[in-house]
């Protein structure tokens, strides 16, 4: 295990004059992906054609990779796969935690979840009918708000706007306490902070691997089931890929073992070569390293801001328990704002209303990231820099 | 338009030293491809990293990408829009023809439905309740079965066992003048034969790109909806790249119009940006021509094997108008005789209890391929090549 992040920063193709502070979005692209694309192109599909479900281990990549974010996660092996986005990961799990509390209806949430989660959620609902309802609290409001009509709690545990993360361990076993199941959402967790599933007592769980574990554009989702619930909960989507046998083309449906399941179609093999590359790079990870030095860079980039930009609130909490691995600022003048510091070279997010929110990955981040970046973000306040026409002009994808 | 097939053969990059009769199942790999996908890697997300969505166009892929498999099927522009996997949408699919008939229950399909769509309708049927169920009947069955209980026809059109093709015209036909909606599956359709799916009033269809296709493994699924429905079906899975506004990040779900509801998650780029080299190919091809030469090479394929393989039992009709792009052979020995052929440098495909089928690509397939195919079929039969004992090993693929 390495605590070595100027190895792990060169492991990585970031263009010379950005600071990258954005990897809570869009991971960037590990310097091996390329090659290992490649082959998976040429030698795997081009040479082996069909065959490359067998010779180049395909089918199985699912299972494989999943056992190495696994390790990320505080997952137990052979309790994770791969496929889908993390939306249908999203559909699936609470699906299955639904079919397994016949008796309750609410799906309580709170209303920092990341709105797809919602939307899931709410269609879900309107097609189950049979009171299954979504209820959604402030996050500070979850925990009293857990109660006997809850059949499953949906959380992300740490806020896609704020930063804010919640006590994953303690809103487990309040809700398993009041017969309630979990479905944790990792988005912002797998790869930015230790996640310990098992000893949290999770029942589902469900991530993407193209923010903070660098799988690019569009990389696949991850599921956790819990070993306990893996061979009862339903997949809902039971496509083909989860069934026991799927090449023995039975008419009927007979749900696979395990959480193998979960799995529904042909696997995106491409998007999974590209995790495997990155995956490379984690495996040598210790995540309790991982988790002291992003503090210190996010407590360096608060203690910055906080001295150099008067005029931005903090959203991100002080406590470290508390957070996440970015830091996020109001402003209201923020998308404009942080249009103006992408033309200086530093690229964060902006997320409505009014939040700037900057990723700080310590497996490609330094200090040297933060003081640039508070630097520019300073000066643009200073010089009001975003007060030009092109800095308010919205892109679609924000 | 070309229909200069010697042209887009040299398009691909095949082996040397096999005949690939595989490519309903995977094409093979476009010589444009590992490029394409090398400038998606590097020069998008390597060098532009999140603002990739933007200046790279990658959010709107799957609609720009999916009006260029539109022409290919008959579709409307602004209809097909691409994500998933071809289970996952024929989830949607039935769905939102479910919804939009309420008052009745039956999902009508036939016995040589890909089990993965049963799988789903079973699922689904399942999952809903409100007597929702699935009945299936054989193939030649199918018209007769068309009651006023059906809600909604779910056939592929083109059998993925025996290359036997539904008269879509005529089954749609007749399932909307008894009240019935209809999803067609053209996973053996697209890019197989011409489809019209506007001229044939059709409601739903889905299908994948990695067959016909040649976008690569677990290259993502594309969905039509007839634009007179499209307003109005539920998504389904209701993701937020499906919301009229996925970037305000609102709480409530509120669907895009026409067929941008259907996607679900961020879209895979990278299998994405292999379709697109693959599509550079197919919006040269026209499709009568396709079709012409596609019957062209099955019917020497099927003249030659009854000239030379008396133990063969044919599959798959004569009548051209009932013909899919592959053909179909029954032999009890199927899976090692299969075996026996790939050691000898022909790639087909098994599929459960007997059958081995050949596609035939216009694209990439030739006479030279299907002659050298059988001759080396016979010699496998005449000689029993087959009756070894490690052509009987089973593959977990198959």
């Amino acid at each position: 295990m390495t605590t070595d992040f100027a190895r792990t920063r060169a492991l990585f193709d970031l263009p010379p004059d950005v600071i990258y502070l954005d990897g809570n979005s869009l991971g960037p692209l590990p310097r091996a992906t390329p090659d290992r694309v490649a082959r998976t192109l040429t030698q795997e599909w081009g040479q082996m054609l069909i065959t490359a479900w067998n010779r180049a281990g395909w089918m199985e990549m699912p299972a494989r990779l999943g056992d190495r974010i696994g390790r990320l996660i505080g997952a137990e092996p052979g309790s994770v796969t791969l496929g889908d986005t993390l939306s249908v990961k999203i559909w699936q799990a609470l699906a299955a935690a639904l079919a397994l509390k016949p008796g309750r209806g609410v799906i309580l949430s709170d209303t920092g979840n990341f709105p797809s989660d919602l939307y899931i959620a709410q269609g879900l609902a309107a097609m189950l009918g049979r009171g299954v309802t979504l209820r959604t609290v402030a996050p500070e409001a979850v925990e009293a708000a857990i109660d006997d009509t809850v059949a499953v709690l949906m959380l992300t545990e740490v806020d896609y706007r704020t930063g804010r993360r919640h006590d994953m361990a303690a809103l487990t076993a309040r809700a398993q306490a009041a017969g309630a199941l979990t479905v944790w959402d990792l988005a912002h967790s797998a790869g930015a902070l230790p996640v310990d599933l098992a000893g949290c007592n999770a029942d589902f769980a469900a991530g993407c691997t193209y923010k903070y574990l660098n799988a690019g554009p569009g990389g696949p989702a991850f599921i956790y089931v819990a070993p306990r619930h893996a061979d009862t909960a339903p997949a809902g989507l039971s496509g083909w890929l989860g069934h026991e046998a799927p090449f023995a083309f039975d008419p009927d449906y007979r749900p696979a073992r395990g959480v193998e399941r979960m799995r529904v179609g042909t696997p995106p093999i491409l998007q999974l070569a590209a995790l495997e590359a990155s995956l490379d790079i984690w495996d040598s990870v210790d995540m309790a390293a991982l988790r002291a030095r992003s503090l210190e860079l996010t407590d360096r980039f608060i203690a910055r801001v906080e001295a150099a930009c008067p005029d931005l609130r903090l959203a991100t909490p002080r406590d470290h328990a508390r957070r996440g691995s970015q830091v996020s600022l109001h402003h209201p003048q923020g998308y404009a704002i942080m249009q103006a510091l992408i033309a200086r070279g530093v690229i964060g997010d902006f997320r409505a209303p009014d939040i700037l929110r900057f990723g700080l990955a310590p497996l490609y981040n330094t200090e040297a990231c933060v003081d640039a970046a508070v630097d520019r973000l300073a000066q643009v306040l200073r010089d009001r820099l975003w007060d030009r026409p092109e800095f308010h002009r919205r892109a679609r994808v924000t």
